[in-house]
C-alpha cells in the first residue's frame, strides 16, 4: 500500500493528504463567516496558503480548484480576491458553480488540488 | 497511451478507473433509494467499498471524497454513517455541498478518488 | 518543483493543466449559449476534444467528469450527446448533479480529468 500523509485527521475529513507528490486538499471555508464574500474568500485563501506550505509546496503549484459560491452572484467579488492571490501566469483548471452550503453564513468553499 | 483499468464501462460512465496507482470512482447512489439518508448511505459505502476492492485497494487508501446531498440539513444524518465507516485517522480531504441529483429519490452521491 | 504546463493561463483559470501524465481541464461551458442542451454540449465537448489534443492526448484516456446541467431535467438531453461522443467502454468514472452555473444561459459545464 502506497504511502499517504494526512494532515489533521479528524472523523470526516483530513485537512489535507499527500500521495505520490500530489497534495489534495479539503475544501476550505472561512473561520470568520461574519465577514463578507471578499473576507471569507481571502480567509479561505490564507488557510489553503497554509495547507500547502504544511506539505512542502506552494500556490504556484496549483493543479485544480472547484469552487462552490451560495450565491452565483458573489462569483465577481470571490475573483476579485482570488485573481491577485493567483500566480501571474500559474491559474489552475477551474470550475466555479452555485451550492448551498453546510450553513447559511458560509458563502464559499474552495478546494484545490496540487502537486509539488 | 497509457494503461487504463475500466470497471463496469458504461454509456454514460465507468463504476472506478484506475490509472498509475490511483482510483477514480463514478459518483455512487444508493441501490435502494426508498431508504433513508442514513440508509442510503450505508448503501453507497458499501459499494464504494465493493469497487475499491476490485481494484486491490480499500477504503485506508482515500485520498478525495466529494459528497452531494439533496437536502443540506441531511449532512449530520450522513455523516453518522460516514465517519464510523472511515478507517481511524484515514478521512480524505472532503468537500460535502447541497445538489439536485438525478432524481428526487436519490438523497446522497459520493465520489472518491483512492490510491493503491 | 514539478514542471507543470499550463494551457491559456489567464486571471482567473487556466483552460488545462498538466503534470506528471495527468491533464485536468477546466469546468468547460459552450461559446455559444443561445443553443439548446445538446447544442451546448456539443460545444462543450468539442473544446474538450481540442484541448485534449494540444496536451498529446484523447478522450480515450479520460479518467474523471464533474458535470453540471443547470436544470436536471437536462440531465438525458445531454447525455444523449454525451454517450455517442465516448469511445466504446471508454467512459470516465463520472457524477452529474444539478447547479446554478456563472450566468443564467449556461446549461451545462463538464470539467474532466484525462492521462497521456
Amino acid at each position: 500500500m502506497a504511502h499517504i500523509k494526512r494532515t489533521d485527521p479528524g472523523a470526516i475529513l483530513s485537512k489535507a493528504v499527500e500521495y505520490h507528490n500530489f497534495v489534495y486538499l479539503q475544501g476550505v471555508t472561512a473561520k470568520d463567516t461574519t465577514k463578507d464574500i471578499k473576507g471569507q474568500t481571502a480567509d479561505v485563501l490564507a488557510q489553503i496558503d497554509h495547507l500547502l506550505e504544511e506539505h512542502g509546496t506552494d500556490k504556484t503549484q496549483l493543479l485544480q480548484a472547484l469552487i462552490w459560491v451560495r450565491n452565483i452572484k458573489d462569483r465577481d467579488g470571490m475573483n476579485e480576491v482570488w485573481t491577485p492571490w493567483l500566480p501571474k501566469n500559474g491559474a489552475p483548471a477551474r470550475a466555479c458553480v452555485q451550492a448551498e452550503l453546510a450553513n447559511p453564513s458560509i458563502l464559499v468553499e474552495i478546494m484545490v488540488t496540487a502537486c509539488k
